[in-house]
């Protein structure tokens, strides 16, 4: 049986990412080719709790936007549905369970499935929704690509041209000042962003969270790199790289089950302390949010565009709790429970972290 | 028993690629780091064939080339060794084998292992040396991608990044003007370039040379747009993309099997066609060598120093007469054989193409 | 006396440069700031030929298209008011004035001033609505910089900025393959794109219409850096360069006095002379319409800007009938006859093109 | 007397800015075309006063350097050659006038004259030197576009090219979370990179050193913007800007005659502020030395390029004791006493500063 005249509902929760525009012109467009519906719930679950925050979306709505960084569906998330803050008039707040809520407005305006793109914890909702019975596909949306099921997501490539931007920058300035750049770039949990982007702009450090960072060997290997005759260097530093002789400041357990860290510094701390190992001209620079914003890489315009038309033919198939993935050369469909159960971090083991040693980067150990 | 001390040449032949630089400093640093030494013959097979044209590769020589295009060992090739072309006094020209002459420098200067970056062609020679005993490894070279045995090569990236910024120009160029515009992008026999820069820079028809075309189909989708109220629109062709109807208008066969295609024009004649069945104010541009030159994009610069530095590894592990090959994750080595054996299509039933249906991008069938 | 509530209309003409929606989008917000109302008349004259065609601008519909190459007002002209070409019913086509129409909509619709962006043509046009009364400003917009009363404008800068990456992209692909490449930029009677271009791009050879050029002379060149060692070269030819012992194919006079001239093919033409004077491989490209497209740089995004609220300043001060123009630091503005009654070439004696022969740039001469 | 066969001295002094490799190519080129020789002064100053750190510079080695960052020649300076910091061998250091030993260093290598690249510091010095008799040209180098003499000199389009870069990627992501930003931005005591990116990034506030701010005019600024609609805002701020109601933490005299301010934080004091007043989800970026680093633009490679060889133009006409300055569209010599006595602010009456006020852009005041 051929499914008719769908109706689709897609959320894009979470921090953005560069490509979640192209996932949702593909998905308007593929699904628009079968005659089917298309509505976006804005920020996040919001739609979906609050029907006023639905909106239907045309084809002429999604004209170009495959170019747009960011996402015309908004991530600003006021809660997870299974567990919302709510506010008393008194002003107390008391944690409420509003599944039913989205489960009784799914049913009401007659959706026949939901595409939940977003992280880790978007999904983790979503496959709490196909539990009771929502039929869902999901999306992976993950700037630090630490989602596993799939090689690779969108977001990722942006990221990395961005950072690698500005390491080429810094090292021609680098150069000019004879100075040591310490440059702190996204990864919380996995070092990709540092890992790839640090490989491809020459760096001669590179600390990750995978791997805890021994400040005195970094020291040494700006020392070494001074002795043979070169009087500046780049050292990149994931945001939760972690000394091997130290705790981080905080961590709490995140719903996710995962150790919150409250990060920050570690970039100017890091050029600290070489300056004070080294005695050279250290300076540091932290890229932040550069790395989420901007025109998606054809790279990530590619890849959301495929996600977001396999989502309309695995809903036609009826593969429905699983997640969209990248098995190069092909998208497949991967059971979303395997998907949202364990991170991926930098493989120690893989041929990455082996060229990165082959060419004699220091990687803290 | 752990190789010491080995003496490694490489080479790099055919068109150049964005990458070819991370390729070379990724072996002359992964070398250096085991205390071997690394030579450069230059113009692909000259080095080899008159030792005057091989370079002593130093660390502090690859310091910074991973961010430049093209090739510092140069790709002007002179001849294959097997055919090669020797002009007499009286003028004629004579092919004779110097395939032994290459065999005996190599011996002579005693060199451990060869390391062909090279395309198909180059790929085949270094295939044919293998058979005389010469320990090969290959990594693969093609901005058009058309290579089998790996996932993707370096260069397709730049090259699609170049052609999907031409696209965001020209759109909106096309777009104040109420024009049509004609882009002809590489690929002489597979389309990747066209497909992926086509899906990625909102295309309205990509023709590729995987499936003929009718040129009345595409005038069809132009002045559908044009109804649904949209006066302008892009058409990506691959430079190898054929009418339906028609011949293409020269062919020959080439060493490597393959037919030569005398190309060029594909793009001015669609516009002329187009023109003729729309009546629309339609232009062409012919991308050319843009999609070769400049920087390498940091997916690029990473994939070659993976690839470089994997070779130096697969040396050291005796694994000859192999191909480094991308299969994601994970850098690994295929027979060479198996890889230059036949070309890498867009499978007309992978996703990427179904992808281009789902959001009916006319493909000209 | 402060004038209230004044009713502006804008309209640009012409081939679209990079800016123009900037000037747009500072016409909407420095008007709305003073209480004004801003329409736009779209395709350049047809809104105030058929009001159907005039759009009101709020200051939400201009949010953030400073980014946006093109024009949203289009500039699909369908022809001079004064000239007009109309079709009666049997399909004959005469030619009428329709410039009464104009200035009736225009008194009928109470309208204020009128800003016309645009070049030499569609200034003139608007100097003649003056002349029949119309309270008028120019904005003046050429990519090629032709246009006297002002220093520079918006849309050159742009098309130098692709022009040079293109050249930075072929020499390293020149310089890996062995080969002279000839790059065909935008500049009908004018030079400056390939002048400042080449000059950035660091060009072996510049030729601009206003040199004729010897081809001997070009070809000497190119030998000349062949004997010094070099094996590759960039020739950079303006679309309207001329040979010193040879005619354009084509040419007829203009509406605004000048030659029109049918171009394409000089760079072909070079590229196959070259070839056969020094037996050199000579490829050749053709820029084209990749100058006009894209986002504008931030100097063409700040000039529109800066020249758009000046616009609506000298509407207030009552400067009519004049151009706005930069005379650096300051935009000030220009009797519109002065601006539109000749071009503005490259000066032979300035010190561009001093500083091109002082670096043995080889000018054709 | 046309000069035979001069003796050149260059150096470049104090912070780098892009563009600086074009002038010393273009001084190289065409000095060489004169048949003169060029010599570097290694890190400012150093090489004149010890010769070890002169550098002859052939026009095979500034081949292509237009295109880099940085400076070849370096910028690490050792100090101001009339007060130099000289330890003794207790370790004590004692301030000496070493002015004398470039005198002689120069006259003892029969220098003709001495190209001083650099700001307001280097440029002071320089011209001490000229006092002293040495035929002095000045060519100006400041990112922050704050020498007079001149209307503009590179290394500023660069700095605002990445400083727009950085706002059209955080308004995406800005918007996507309903955030603002306050991106500090170089300028210590002029606003020109601030205002210039501001204005071509579509900034809601622009705090420049000009115009002491009130954090409470921004607030609110903020508040009016969330009450029309929008919930995302961009601020820019540059590094020197001051509030209104406050000092700066720590000021000094320089050799400059400037207070040296001790900066640093401006953003992300600003942010915290906004967010206490507005209660917004509020973020703050450094752009920090990205803005020095990278490629020239093809606006600042052309500046440079013309500069330098109007430095040789000069001197070969005896126009010493000057600065190059540009007045559009020529470069002229100025008294190098003058360029150097004064700063150029930002004017508040300029039709910059009256465009921002136009398009309601927010000032502080």
């Amino acid at each position: 049986m051929t499914p008719h005249n769908l109706r689709i509902v897609i959320s894009t929760g979470g921090g953005d990412a560069p490509g979640l525009n192209a996932v949702i012109r593909a998905v308007v467009l593929a699904a628009d080719k079968r005659g089917w519906e298309v509505f976006g719930s804005r920020n996040g679950y919001q739609g979906l709790l609050d029907t006023n925050h639905l909106v239907r979306l045309e084809p002429s709505e999604v004209f170009g936007i495959e170019q747009m960084g960011g996402t015309i569906l908004g991530t600003t998330n006021k809660g997870n549905p299974f567990e919302f803050p709510v506010s008393s008039l008194t002003g107390e707040v008391t944690i409420r369970d509003l599944s039913p809520r989205v489960m009784e407005n799914f049913k009401r305006l007659r959706f026949d499935a939901f595409i939940a793109v977003g992280g880790d914890g978007s999904l983790n909702i979503a496959r709490r929704f196909a539990e009771l019975g929502m039929p869902v596909i999901g999306i992976p949306k993950t700037i630090d690509n630490d989602l596993s099921g799939t090689v690779i997501t969108f977001g990722l490539d942006t990221a990395c041209v961005t950072a690698t931007e500005a390491l080429d920058k810094l090292k021609t300035t680098a150069r000019s000042h004879e100075r040591i750049f310490v440059v702190e770039l996204m990864g919380r949990y996995a070092g990709w962003i540092a890992l790839e982007s640090g490989l491809a702009g020459g760096a001669d450090v590179i600390l990750i969270p995978e791997i805890p960072y021994d400040i005195r060997i970094v020291a040494e290997k700006i020392l070494d790199i001074d002795v043979h005759g070169r009087k500046h260097a780049i050292v990149v530093v994931a945001e939760g790289a972690v000394p091997i002789d130290g705790k981080l400041t905080t961590k709490n357990e995140t719903e996710a089950g995962r150790q919150e860290v409250v990060l920050g510094g570690i970039a100017e701390r890091i050029a600290k302390e070489l300056k004070d190992l080294t005695g050279k001209d250290t300076r540091h620079l932290v890229l932040g949010h550069l790395q989420r914003g901007g025109s998606p890489t054809r790279f990530d315009r590619l890849l959301g565009t495929r996600f977001g038309a396999a989502a309309i033919r695995f809903i036609e198939q009826g593969y429905f709790d699983t997640m969209v993935a990248l098995d190069p050369p092909t998208v497949k469909a991967v059971p979303l429970v395997d998907a949202v159960s364990r991170m991926k971090n930098v493989p120690l083991d893989g041929d990455t972290i082996q060229t990165a040693r082959d060419l004699s980067i220091c990687l803290g150990d």
